[in-house]
């Protein structure tokens, strides 16, 4: 069973930030709040979010697994104001979720959630722990997209680094320490990654700043809040061997 | 003969809500102001609209018919701020109607208006009247238009409602009494409508409110001001007959 | 070698004025500012354009030429804040120009300029002068290109025309002396040109006004002010002959 009604802008931003990866998600309710993991199909970037109770103005839940297409949801969410009450409905053996959202009603089908495997984000020890500022990032990110479709993310124990290498230009964001609200950074760490995937992740990001775990032919995670910090999402980003 | 000023906004507004069901009109020009019927070529819409001479800056003219290519007035109109006075001059025997905005001019070629034909809107009774806010359903034909094409519109002595059913999803909108600026209605009615026409015609109406006529397997009949109350406008949808 | 230090809506704003010519263009720097010559691959447009040591926040520069690709510049200063400040830095011998705006930095690759060569605007005689209201014009452009691809453009000594012929349709914007901020016209000047270019030349000039020069089948030449006087640019645009 759940009854909850949360503000649409929380809700839209946990489908936003899901959706860059997958189409449908497996949503894991208990009556702490909803759960959910996923991999892309390339199993290249996965994600893991947690929305707590305290993100609803009500909730009431019991343990359930919810099938859920996200195209759906953001079809019936774009048609809400942000701060619009959307309200969840289920009730046990029923085969469709209600969404409501002021006279607006839309049933969604749900999906057998049979094939959908549970990810596990793996625990890794990365040497490299930065906060840096989004808006910094996504300049740095379009500005390597005219170039290239990879990007090396680098820090050391004074400088944040993109760079990224076209056939004949370079372009380079780099923050130095002042820059940076954050630099935990003792050896010197370097990975590529999809210049794709890590513009899709950082695009959904909201807030003003960013934790980035980094180390050297490593995945980089990637933590931010949502919900006013009655949520998070964690993003986790398979590293490219570098060709050379 | 025709020699007459008026804001641009409010010829935009006879144009756009005409330019949805045809791309052709001929406008019925006398002392008293201008009106065009129109069918769409599937006769599955209507409109009838009248703009009195009360709507105009300065109106003179005879009795008269131009025959108007409706993208040829838009494509002048864009080019004008809201409240930008458009002249419109034409005298017997020209073949042309000349569009004036300030220093800029646009001479019309007009069209034969001897193939079109004047449609009536027929008198129906029908035993349901609403006035609905038009945001309200607009909203709900775009949660609809995700699902399905086309909707029922049903009521009874208290609600109002939109149903659209998809493959799998529902999508409901329903407005009570209490919602509704007017619900006059007796018995239940219900009727079944394209959604692609529906939708077009409340995307014209720029009005708060809108006020509908409703049967049982009949034609809905819309109605609201154009031109701040110097005009109105009715539209006329034919049912679909339900497959079950 | 070149240092200089210019605020990104003045890059802009000479990219954007070029680009609408060519691709690829050379610089000429020397100490006293940037120069640049183009003419478009079907030598219907020209421009003449010159940044002056003034426009730059800070600038030193040896003399040189610099190929430069204009939609590499131009991807980078859209990451820039109109008042964000852009430097340039190239020494001596090497294969690109650097380009850095705050933290991010783009080393753009220099073409070969051995085939580039250097364009100049002719000295011509034109007896009209015109000093028409940016806005106006591009209305009647707008309005012509529904119409036609070629407008005439016309002068006497009360008024200022321009006039497109569709098939069916006239478009006609007329500016009698008082609507003009300068009218200098002896005789009765006229041409016709390719309503693109001049489209796209107006489309870039952001001044209230602009400077037109005209006679009759002849080029027209169009002057304004970028940088906010620290520079001025040239457009020459060949007449097309009429084939009546």
């Amino acid at each position: 069973m759940l009854k909850a009604k949360v503000q649409a802008e929380a809700l839209k931003n946990v489908i936003d930030t899901t959706s860059i990866l997958v189409d449908e998600v497996k949503f894991r309710i208990n009556p702490d709040g909803i759960y959910l993991t996923a991999v892309d199909p390339a199993h290249v970037g996965m994600i893991d979010l947690k929305l707590k109770k305290e993100a609803f103005e009500e909730y009431e839940a019991s343990e359930l697994e919810l099938g859920i297409d996200l195209d759906k949801i953001k079809g019936i969410l774009s048609l809400a104001a942000p701060k619009d009450i959307v309200s969840l409905t289920y009730e046990e053996g029923e085969k469709r979720l209600t969404v409501q959202i002021n006279n607006l009603t839309r049933k969604i089908s749900l999906l057998d959630t049979t094939g959908m495997t549970d990810s596990k984000i793996p625990s890794l020890e990365l040497p490299a722990k930065i906060i840096v500022n989004t808006n910094e990032l996504s300049k740095g990110i379009k500005a390597s997209e005219a170039i290239s479709d990879h990007i090396i993310i680098s820090a050391d124990t004074e400088n944040f680094e993109l760079v990224a290498e076209g056939d004949t230009d370079i372009v380079n964001l780099k923050l130095t320490k002042d820059a940076l609200s954050l630099l935990e950074c003792k050896e010197t760490v370097k990975s590529l990654f999809s210049l794709d995937y890590f513009s899709d992740m950082i695009k959904v990001v909201k807030n003003e700043n960013i934790v980035l775990y980094l180390g050297t032919d490593y995945p980089i995670k990637m933590e931010f809040d949502i919900a006013e910090g009655n949520g998070r999402a964690i993003y986790l980003l398979a590293p490219r061997i570098e060709s050379e």
